[in-house]
């Protein structure tokens, strides 16, 4: 007999199916003992007695039974499949697993962060474990689907990279053969050489973040869905496209997670018509009249501020996302366009999202002269950087482009409490798949953050 | 005026249009000049005066004209919007290019692998070079598709690993805080574990080998298409996946790459009803007896018997892929399902295409105890496979997978000599982005490999 995968089981009332997969719970009541058996597709229940023996969680089963329709009064409306159950024929073990170290079966898994992280292969077998990538692979479909119909083709960038080039010393060092070489702290320099190539391109690229900090919302290693393109008029037109892919992006969620939304009691954030758009010099403005809180001089939004601000474009315009510009050159790499009215100022972005940076983008400097004069002005050296700057030695249109933290913005969608959550494998400075052991003598300096 | 993209000109005879692009070509006739532009979308010929003034290779331009048919005797049958030509009304330099370092306006890019990379975000600009990567988007896309269909989840693996797992010493050493850490060689333990938890599962992956050998088939850097399935029957159910993911490839790059492939002169590969399955022993007895050679007691294929089986293949059965099956034990992982019948073979494949290998694969083992001894067996210590045991101890399926090598693939469909080519930015021992600076005295072992 072919195997039927549970979802299936809904039109096959009166048949006789094989079954795959692992047991979810067991129940015994008297005679009668009741399973929950889990394939990729959903969850059923299985009705057998002394045929199923002492099997217990997370055992993988073949099981042949017969697919009757429940009494109503036992229907479970939870579940897609809740309106039938299997009568058990026969039972055949394929795998037996251990005494489980936590219990699986309750609704929540109810355990510490680390305890989820340490039994990383058993927790996320955990249906509300399990959905946090069920989103996360929505919102990276989504990305790639609604960026080809823009016209973006994805490409592939290298993450070995050969200088430190961005943000100084916080980059991971690797032994390359007789050289040192770097892990990539985004896929940024090779995106815009590509906008010469194909105008608009689009990567999925991990990135590496080497700072000696621990908060809720970095890992070391992560993944940017990052954008470029070319021939824009200004750097408004970076804002609109983030704008459409957000909308698109929650459209979809919205439609193929509803179940797993529901999990996490969950709602897409509201966003308004247009999504308000302010220089960060107002946003400090607002700030300081509605908190008393004077940060009209500071080089950037602090954490609270990033609070109070969404907390102001929710009440005022009903948007839980806002776009804050014209960040200060000095906190923006080199490669930043300055803003044309003022030179302090830049031609950027970020979007909050509840709180949060959820994007960070704007329009770079396409010039080749200006970008040799900057590469010099922020103390690095024009020729570590030959390849990049061929790019624009030989034409490159006006462009710009940004990036969204793929396990930032599942994080924020469902609201998870931290990151790691977002991530099959978190890696973090205490942590590759299992915590490190702690070296003695030569101890890291750690900043916890906010 | 909005802008119009080159290729959607044809349905805008007698319209004025804006353009955005780079100049491909200039060519100068009396008081005419006819500049080819590019865009994103394809070419087109504006025909103008003296308003192009010194225009030049690479410049970025915004033009407007006026869309005209061509005289039948001037259609141009080789590109898409060779039926009209742009008559120029007004020109704007967006961005002016510097003296190019090659001729790129011939059909060809002649020139020499080295300047290739040295200038890459140039010559990638030139039509042929870039049609590998509108290649090499198909196959991951068709990948992506084909496995998504049939029920396959794609999860993100890290690529920072904490130790050395699968090939001993050639892996890269990352200085991850205080601690050494390594860049994976595949994603291999993680996407089995996952298996556990979505039964069907693929990955895209950068994977790092340190081999310090330089082939014109072999990176440092590169990515791998991975796959791995629960509740197999047999290994038979992985290369019979295998196979008809690769016939679906085929099929969505013929579709869709028509004019890539027409510019490589490159045929898809010729694949029998169902491609043939051989055993490693018969593959080279039948070499024995064609060549002479005999290889029959080696524990592997060399080069020239991959490309002797698939000689036979193809003049057997009329397929140019091959799958090769049961290598010896020894020279495969420790992971890999011993053949039940022969366990100094095992349940593992390799696809050969063309007289190179493109897949990879084979049965894992599932049970837990058998893991253990193993690892041990193969000198490694259990401890440090903690977390991807615990995949096996609570209940793993019989399983199986395999990996296509992204760059591999291109260069095969494509017939590229070198695959530098179908890598943006190819890592290699001498190269990272441009080539690495000799160091005296402490010069690296280089075997330069077949």
């Amino acid at each position: 007999m072919e195997r039927t995968i549970i979802k299936d089981i809904v039109n096959k009332i009166g048949q006789e199916v094989k079954l795959n997969g692992w047991v979810a719970t067991r129940r015994d009541h008297g005679k009668l003992v009741f399973v929950d058996l889990r394939d990729r597709s959903g969850i059923i229940q299985v009705v057998g007695g002394d045929q199923l023996g002492d099997l217990k969680s997370e055992d993988v089963v073949e099981i042949t039974g017969l697919v009757k329709e429940r009494p109503a009064s036992m229907v479970n409306e939870k579940i897609a499949t809740g309106k039938v159950e299997i009568g058990l024929k026969e039972v055949k073990v394929l795998a037996k697993a251990e005494d489980l170290p936590f219990d699986t079966g309750s609704d929540d898994l109810n355990v510490s962060l680390p305890i989820l992280l340490d039994y990383r292969s058993l927790s996320l077998r955990h249906l509300k474990k399990k959905a946090v990538f069920k989103v996360q692979e929505t919102i990276i479909s989504a990305f790639r689907e609604l960026l080809t119909n823009e016209g973006f083709t994805e490409i592939q960038v290298p993450t070995i990279v050969p200088s430190a080039t961005e943000g100084g010393a916080q980059v991971f060092k690797v032994k390359y053969f007789n050289h040192d070489a770097f892990l990539g702290q985004s896929p940024q320099l090779y995106k815009q050489m590509m906008v010469g190539v194909f105008e608009r391109v689009f990567t999925l690229a991990h990135a590496y973040r080497a700072e000696p900090s621990i908060t809720t919302r970095h890992l070391t290693e992560y993944l940017g869905l990052d954008a470029e393109m070319g021939f824009i008029s200004s750097f408004q037109d970076l804002m609109d496209m983030v704008e459409s892919l957000m909308k698109g992006i929650f459209k979809i969620v919205g439609e193929k997670n509803k179940e797993e939304l529901n999990l996490y009691s969950a709602t897409l954030p509201k966003v308004s018509e247009k999504i308000p758009r302010m220089k960060m010099r107002e946003a400090q403005e607002i700030i300081f009249k509605r908190t008393d809180r004077d940060n009209r001089q500071e080089p950037d939004l602090e954490p609270e501020d990033e609070r109070e601000i969404c907390r102001y474009t929710l009440e005022e315009f009903g948007s839980e996302l806002v776009f804050i510009t014209h960040y200060p050159t000095k906190k923006r790499p080199f490669y930043t366009f300055p803003d044309p009215e003022d030179s302090e100022f830049t031609n950027s972005f970020d979007l909050l999202g509840r709180g949060l940076e959820w994007v960070t983008g704007g329009q770079r400097i396409n010039n080749y002269q200006q970008l040799v004069d900057n590469i010099k002005k922020w103390e690095n050296k024009p020729e570590d950087f030959d390849l990049y700057l061929q790019a624009f030695k030989y034409g490159m249109p006006p462009e710009g482009g940004f990036c969204l933290g793929a396990e930032r913005i599942t994080m924020q969608i469902l609201g998870l409490e931290n990151i790691r959550e977002a991530s099959l494998f978190p890696r973090d400075m205490e942590r590759i798949d299992m915590r490190l052991p702690k070296k003695d003598g030569k101890k890291e300096k750690t900043s916890k953050k906010e």
